[in-house]
């Protein structure tokens, strides 16, 4: 197959006029996708069942006749105010009790009925339309799923909605007191329809009742997300693809996938380096203009992981972003960096975002390829340049990852509503250990917990699993594992499990306490590195691998199955990845380099700010070299 | 009398074939206390007026039959959820005007009469039928007044309340428009029902308004106490206790204490060092599996006050907790230290918090003295080694303390309505006092402001009292008393008296002038020190006895009375108890050491992290030693 | 003229007894004016339509027979309680929807006609009894405008009127969404009543509809004092004054005052350097008893352009206050400095606040100079101490300044609302500026944006001016004019212009892209200094006068026009006004040492702790010193 290159484009915010130059230069600039129409509903129905197709016929027409292929977005994430009339009680609602409202987008509670069906049936009309138009080539639901904290809503739809979903679940009030322990503080319940939603309590509610909540909200994702693919199945066969938002966890992407044929994410490497990465400030200036190094190839490995490896960068920051605390132009070079890392990781596309910032509105101050005033910005040389790079080159593939790690979205839920420690986040343990081996040089492959082979794998990392899945459990001896810290503690309700964890098949291992440490407190280890964050304490008579300062056992195992008993620090991390004794080659990575190999390619990515040597060749800042493997 | 053991128990939680195999066991480690019942409403009254005590019979019975002691809480801390059908209003409403909701624990308004006498009435239902049970031998009303925040609420209940009390206290409008000042800003009201709680207010609201708030809700908690004392003495001649938790100070605890018999706290040591003290990062890292050295010290002398020296340790901390930012687990032998040190300050009992941790809900990750899997956990050594000692010794006494220390709630309320420094925290300096002495080596007594008699004592000291009442200002001429800073500066109402303060009997100082100060404005002190937070201006022709390097008087006063001029840093509280010249050994204590004077002994706890050297003996890190006085 | 002091008074707080001796002491201090009434309304209406006069026509005597003239104050800010019987829905609501309710000041929305009206007719009532009194010299409408935050509502009636002005300006929906470019995430409106206030959106709402709000908010403070005046001048032709709050943006000051006859304003430096400055620590440890060296006089120039050069400083600190987070005494001599800056900047009367510090209610530990025991405080001796130089001295009367800085409230929404950066706030810019200038010892006039004559000026300054009026920028070439970062940028709406900025005349440079940066990541200059918070990248043939280290133009223009890319520190700033090869003497001051010349004279302030050396004469740390011009 060709990877290829796309962009966002917003007919409807300018002149008609300017469309077929739009598309002519797009072409001219290497592009081949066009991304259209996810937030123009109330151009499509300017009022309820008013319908305007025709400037989009023209605008698929133009685009398309041009030589580009579209993807059409459905546009459910801006419903247009008239809707509120229709359905009042359609937004969601926050936390402390205040509605959601209209003004933004995202302005929808998942659990409203009503709008959800008005919203299918958008899609559905649409599809009718396009569903068979030979320049539709993809379709997009919706847009960025949990975006602005938009998968938990407290309205009362949500609440009708939890309950009938735990009556289905629980089928009697004393199966669910049971199953949550309610007779903890005298919290049992004798009717379904007398459970609130877990907001507003006195002091923190029960942690089974708030992860059912969790699983419940991305329940509604998902079938939200599923109404949608239904509706247009029956009139397209076109692949289906949702474009995920970076470090968003409050639903199981693994669920929605099931519905679509194609994942993509949307790539913002230095709004995310300012917005959501736990960093020190040195760190952070240090990566200013390029992001982290491996922000971009954890959600790239992610996002492989959903549909059988189809993936997409759906939007690709290509200068300054509006929303992030600080927001830095790219160092030049990152838009092409950025591009070809995902290419290496296996993307099949990488469409910019967007096409021309737009002079009005909130992303005013969004950069795109091109300036509002239609001068190129920057980002336009760097997308023409992987453009010829890209024509010049035979296809990469995509490789097996000589190592594996667990991704499960429950698990962050699980230890989001009992972190028993400030600083427990499982996004934060999972990403150290992506970049520790990364810091190796290793390519590095996702799996979710429902894997049940793991035999393609050197190594495979399950740190933070809250439950260990029968078929993963059986799997395990196919290779070398390496499970926690908190690996198998739970139960699925959320409870301590009898025997208590991790319970591993041929460990004879017991986490007997568990300790959460704040900053400042790290604990040393025999040999070098700390632990961070979070330590427990094993007993049993497994054999000692790794042990702490004082003497007490950090990781134990044999054979292949190892279970680690803390956080690592980033030293810590090199010596556990030594002292499995892979049969792979551990490189030691200048600071800011990384690599990816895919079928045909080793690629290097600098991400430092200054040039670096490795393995003879010397890499300027920002740029990616490539050697046939 | 002899100290013991206890440990707090929920048969609800667990199977009844294991009541009796744990009570046998909690015999075996040395326990001879269990408290139950507490929280287990839903279990005694599964629906309305349909009661449930067959269980709580046999639980009471194979406790006692055990040879245990059984102290029976009422669960009023705990109403189910049917309650809320009855009276949908009972909940209490936090400062934004939010409900806080049932799902946790404490989910009551204070004010309500309603859910005040349907708590009463199951008092009076227990104590009908276990009043006179030989094996129950206390009993325990409510749970941890105050804790989550549930003594200030806004909700209609304590609206009409409020009103009532203010029409009660003021009797017309006009005297409270006076009492208050509501001149000022045009505030003034003209009927009782004009009054609204002091929240949501543009600015600061009148802080009479709120000083009078916060007297009324501290009352509302002695009511709703006294509701239930009065229920359980008709049917009961056992001693009534409350469990106080740590460093609350929204309502008045020596006013609670006048209904009961006995005070009893919760003492999580190194919980408290993570959630509510204020240090360095450094200092808490020094002291993370400690706890600080005098926190529970304070707590024991200030239970001590409450009930003519009856007091226990109702909760103790046997391992990590649940609730804390961080939950490190303590070093091996705190548990014993901190035991040891609630004996060597008084406590009658020390019970542990609990048996075995619960495997679900909100505290599944808090320690007992046994795990969830019933293996012991390592506070059932440390609890049997204390049970050990204790059979072997007798009993330690409780001796008068030299030196005490005024401690006030009203003031509290006074200074956090009106701090005039964001650092100004009355617990604060209180407790800088507090471990002023103890660094000294002595023992502390703590009295509250309503004392007459002051003689026992070689020195009392009362910082931040914010108005001295009559018999304690005849006192203090019976021995050196050191008041200050911002002691006796305001009325009742919290207005500025005339004259104006500290306006002492033979000392001629008048506070002209008060400043706060931000951190690192430290000012020095002629001879060392320094003070920090609050610095007053004295005038007058009082003796200096100490003065700030610019010449400013800081400290005055003669023949005993001294009066103090700002907040020392600890340099500078050294200094002022040398200056004091007190009859009495000062002692030089190692960093982490303290000493406790009893009837009997001198203990001595090393709450450092290495071995310390005192007095020609070496003491372990977590260690206790104690000689014979 | 004679520069006159005066003081805050509150006869209703004081037994009538008092009044007499009160004024008799204001005299022989050497204040000529006393304010009073601005909080008195439950005292002059105590019910409804029961008026009471009596007390005031006796204050008024009693003030007025003594020799001193009386400012009247309209007591709209305070009204009573009964007031909200009459209009429940009177009260602003924040931006939560909590209603901000009564119990302290302000407890009102700018866009409730009714409450609107009340006051009106109250000031209408006074000015009927007052106007022509040959005691009240002056009237002062409401109080302090904007202070806790009380511009912005989100009540019903602003929501109402807000529509109202949006009908009025836009006249068609289909305007306004274009105005906006609602088309936008489908935004667009079919009804003007479809349209809500900005707040409680589920992400930023569109920046043109906060922009929108903020203009209509601004507005609405505008006719809610134009009500008043308009009441007052029927009755009354003495001047008419409000007195603003210190760095207060949220309402155009400029507009206000077009209603007024005289700007006042009230100052208090160290409040201010506590509670509203931006600044590290070790700089307010430096500055905590004496304020910051600018911030005064920033204001002073700011009122001054108010009305025609008359303004005044209505209230002037005169030892610690209660509001900040830090309330320190100003160091000695303070007072005294600060009232002359303010005559040295031309303030026509500096009146103290206030003259008994209250014993009761929220400002009960707010200084006055008097402490409530009626003894002096010390503030008393300093301000007699100016009087008594200002008896003995020529009026200094007020010359122009030699450069100029364009200060514009509609800019500070506009950013306020579009940031685009963490630290990006107006006022910090042009506050930077202001520094800058003062540093260098020059004096200092402020300008409003629609200014159209520079020709006095040898420079102007326009930083952060978010679009150049047309008569502003005639005036460009008139003198030496540096404009940038961010000037001209935006359009009326909040849109990006085309072509897009600074688009100035003979300058060819545009800003093709922007840049927001985290502290830690200034950006070095060559030849010294650094950019901070904000970097643009600027395209074009304009001459470079200064230029980055990486090459790239931060200052272009020539023949006095120029732009600056960054936001310089203070090193940069240096620089810039250095390389402007002015006609003017820059000097090198003395930290914290600031100049100000008058018509006659020139000043020196040292605002630092220490004694400091300029131009052979040393200056004692809070000492001013003059030397005739």
């Amino acid at each position: 197959m060709k990877r290829a290159l796309g962009v966002c484009y917003y007919p409807e915010h300018w002149p008609e006029e300017m469309w077929a130059r739009d598309a002519a230069e797009m072409v001219s600039v290497g592009l081949s996708w066009v991304r259209i129409g996810e937030f123009a509903w109330s151009r499509l129905e300017p009022d309820p069942g008013q319908f305007d197709f025709d400037w989009l016929d023209r605008a698929i027409e133009t685009l398309g006749g041009a030589g580009l292929r579209v993807i059409l977005g459905t546009p459910s994430a801006t419903p247009p105010r008239w809707m509120l009339d229709r359905f009042p009680d359609m937004l969601a609602v926050d936390a402390t009790g205040h509605p959601r409202t209209f003004g933004s987008r995202r302005h929808y509670c998942h659990s409203h009925d009503g709008y959800r069906d008005a919203a299918a049936a958008m899609a559905a009309r649409l599809a009718e339309r396009y569903g068979k138009n030979p320049h539709v080539a993809a379709w997009q639901i919706d847009n960025e799923y949990g975006c602005h904290d938009t998968v938990l809503s407290y309205s009362a739809a949500a609440k009708d909605a939890f309950r009938n979903w735990l009556a289905q679940k629980y089928q009697s009030p004393d199966a669910l007191n049971r199953a949550w322990g309610n007779v903890f503080w005298s919290m049992e319940y004798s009717d379904f329809n007398d459970i609130d939603l877990p907001n507003l309590t006195v002091t923190q509610p029960n942690p089974s009742h708030e992860l059912a909540f969790r699983r419940f909200a991305s329940d509604q994702v998902v079938q939200w997300n599923a109404a949608q693919a239904a509706a247009l199945r029956k009139h397209t066969d076109k692949p289906l693809i949702h474009n995920y938002m970076g470090r968003v966890l409050e639903f199981d992407h693994f669920a929605v996938a099931r519905d679509l044929d194609i994942a993509s994410w949307d790539s913002y490497p230095i709004g995310f380096l300012s917005d959501r990465l736990e960093a020190s400030p040195e760190y952070k200036a240090r990566y200013l203009r390029q992001g982290d190094p491996d922000m971009q190839a954890f959600h790239h490995d992610l996002y492989r992981a959903m549909n059988a490896g189809r993936w997409w960068v759906m939007e690709q920051q290509p200068g300054p972003v509006n929303w992030a605390p600080y927001n830095p132009a790219p160092l030049p070079g990152m838009v092409r960096l950025w591009t070809w890392e995902a290419f290496a990781h296996g993307a099949e596309i990488v469409s910019y975002f967007r096409w021309r910032q737009a002079p009005f509105a909130q992303e005013q101050m969004h950069a795109g390829l091109k300036r509002p005033d239609d001068a190129p910005a920057p980002g336009t040389a760097e997308a023409a340049a992987v453009a010829a790079e890209l024509r010049d080159m035979p296809d990469v593939g995509i490789a097996a990852a000589p190592v594996a790690l667990i991704f499960d979205y429950p698990s962050s839920w699980a230890w989001n509503v009992l972190p028993q420690g400030a600083d427990f986040d499982y996004f934060r343990l999972i990403f150290d250990a992506y970049r520790a081996l990364r810091r190796r040089g290793l390519s590095v492959d996702i799996l979710p917990a429902e894997t049940s082979d793991l035999s393609a794998y050197k190594l495979v990392l399950a740190p933070g699993l809250g439950t260990l899945p029968d078929p993963l459990r059986a799997a395990i001896g196919q290779t070398t594992c390496l499970l926690g810290p908190r690996a198998n503690l739970i139960t699925d309700e959320l409870s301590i499990p009898m025997p208590m964890g991790p319970n591993l098949p041929g460990l004879k291992t017991t986490v007997s306490c568990v300790e959460s440490l704040p900053p400042g407190t790290a604990r040393p280890v025999t040999g070098g590195g700390a632990v961070l964050h979070w330590h427990e304490t094993l007993e049993g008579d497994a054999e000692t691998a790794l042990e702490m300062a004082d003497g007490a056992p950090l990781m134990v195992g044999k054979d292949g199955l190892h279970y680690l008993a803390g956080w690592p620090d980033a030293a810590l991390w090199d010596r556990v990845i030594d002292l499995l004794g892979l049969d792979l080659t551990l490189e030691d990575l200048p600071d800011g380099l990384r690599l990816r190999d895919t079928a045909t390619h080793r690629f290097a990515f600098n991400y430092s700010p200054d040039t670096v040597t490795w393995n003879g060749t010397s890499i300027a800042a920002a740029d990616v070299v490539w050697w046939p493997l």
